[in-house]
């Protein structure tokens, strides 16, 4: 059995001891006070977290759940919007909204580059009536964190709701959810937030609640006013995952002990400290440098090396799991997560052992 | 802190140490083989404790989500269908195929009675063109298992699809899911499968399947082609959730080790020593006593009691946690859940112990 901390793909990421542990509580009855007071004060953890005064429901299912909560809860079949694709997840967020009948203004950047202030300017020029954007703050399958706080005032002064897909950003990388102006956050349990995968978080703006008034998709499981009804009483619409809620509960405290300036500064650093190693290794790195991601890091291995190859290598050399390229990526690019509970030994380590690898495919 | 075993609320169910111990496994890859085992592995026991050669998907969120993924996947907005309603659980179903705009004729049954044939038979003949049939296995709400395998051949001769939330029934009561034809059958995981909540798993017949190419609702992380398509290869659409995919794993091993027919019959058994128990106390049970289930017990207390002051005396007393009621009847009567892993002391106990207070209100 792989030792958790030998995990170091893009998510699910290693769980903590202490998030182990919690994982441990019996069942407790999922009507009952006792799970109303951990609910509700997992919620005002999670807001301090993601920086919203806002609703914020935990809502059992996976993070690609919270694209579909985002369209259902807000549009119409029909309606415009315009989705940034950076990426793989960029990508599925916009088939989501195709599957959903809205109308997809789909905004191609190539890989490895942003979303950047002047191409979200123009796009929403040419889209005036576009209903909402589509946009990711951290593009998992090229390693680019996408300048969400520079294109959330041009969002706001176009008029369209925000949606953004941090499900591997939140919990690693500081998000002022009110300050800039998101209508809709979403996030999942398994990368930053060090819990297995299970949940989708979601922080809803006052005016995304609003506009659920005029939208036309038909809910239940996911209809924002369910959730924001139950949750004000700390209650759930659906059966609460508990074992997952304990495991966010003692994670929320792992992340507001550490404190997310710390947080964040741990992340960049290692981050900054893959790159180093793996272009001093001969790779190159995918991002643009000023928007590389702290939580993934993306790199062509040297020559015409396979990605798979190399990381089928490095598991068996190193025991050490780190992932391949997704989509037309696939097998050009490794990826490496230092996202969540690590040290800076285990991101020396994992970044070591793929440069050792790769000079030996090289010899 | 609770012990587990004194968890006795009709679901979430106590854990069994093999399946917390599942839980304890560390992260694995989502996409790597070592994921793709395991979940290849635990649909063949969920086809066979579940009695089907068709499909099994298992989805993220809660059991609730399987009502939902039953409309969506072969029906459309205005298709008339008809909903048996035992109790608060029929209610919930029903709410959502109203919320999804279908034309839900709604037969109500009276409290502890069941959806018999005869009515089955009536109301099908009455709407001759529903296109589905939406039927509650085990109403957790009132104590009462619905002659599912004598109402199934009545639907297959209507000719319409047949959904059967069978949350608190699968695991612990059989179903022989292909041989009486039913086409979505839901299930979830924190009842008869002793796993925490967290998972729908849903079995769908080639017939659902095949209305999925006609149905007119959009949908994307329930689309039954998407789980079928990774499921055939071990994959799933969204991340699965590792945890619970451990937990399943386990509890099926400890389900298919026991037997389906042995653990049917230690249910039975439980089920009909908890019912002689409260009788013998005063209580009258709700259910009629061909359809009381053999999962979950429901009585009105002596007298006028207060079934929440009871519920609240007991757990006070004896630190055991029994349910009050549900809707229209959350305080007339109580209910003791036997399903999943419990000793017959386990049982013998927590009926003792609500009987015990009840005589004391009496005094």
């Amino acid at each position: 059995m792989m030792e958790a901390q030998k995990l170091r793909i893009p998510g699910p990421t290693p769980v903590p001891p202490q998030v182990m542990e919690a994982m441990q509580r019996p069942m407790i009855p999922h009507r009952g006070d006792e799970f109303r007071r951990l609910h509700l004060g997992m919620i005002e953890k999670l807001r301090e977290i993601l920086r919203t005064s806002g609703d914020v429901f935990v809502i059992p299912g996976s993070g690609s759940l919270g694209w579909e909560a985002a369209i259902v809860n807000t549009l119409s079949h029909g309606d415009e919007v315009v989705a940034f694709v950076t990426g793989d997840f960029g990508v599925r967020f916009a088939t989501v909204a195709e599957r959903f009948g809205l109308t997809v203004q789909r905004v191609d950047v190539e890989p490895g580059h942003a979303a950047r202030p002047e191409l979200v300017r123009d796009a929403l020029t040419r889209y005036p009536n576009a209903r909402a954007v589509l946009y990711t703050h951290n593009e998992t399958s090229t390693g680019v964190t996408n300048p969400l706080s520079e294109i959330a005032p041009i969002v706001r002064d176009h008029g369209g709701l925000l949606f953004v897909d941090a499900v591997s950003s939140a919990g690693a990388i500081p998000i002022a959810t009110n300050e800039w102006g998101i209508d809709v956050l979403l996030t999942g349990s398994q990368k930053g937030w060090m819990c297995p995968p299970g949940l989708a978080m979601i922080a809803v703006s006052q005016r995304a609640l609003r506009e659920g008034t005029r939208a036309g998709f038909p809910r239940a499981f996911l209809d924002f006013t369910d959730w924001k009804t139950s949750t004000a009483k700390g209650d759930t619409p659906a059966t609460a995952p508990l074992t997952h809620f304990f495991a966010l509960d003692a994670a929320c405290d792992l992340i507001l002990d550490e404190g997310m300036d710390a947080r964040a500064k741990r992340h960049a650093q290692a981050a900054a400290e893959t790159r180093a190693s793996l272009e001093a290794g001969g790779f190159s790195l995918l991002a643009d440098s000023d928007v590389a991601s702290d939580t993934v890091t993306a790199a062509r291995p040297p020559g015409d090396m396979s990605a798979n190859e190399l990381v089928r290598t490095v598991r068996e050399r190193y025991d050490i799991e780190v992932a391949a390229g997704q989509g037309p990526l696939s097998d050009s690019i490794i990826r490496i997560g230092h996202m969540g509970w690590f040290s800076r030994d285990d991101i020396a380590r994992t970044a070591a052992a793929v440069v050792a690898c790769a000079a030996v495919f090289a010899e």
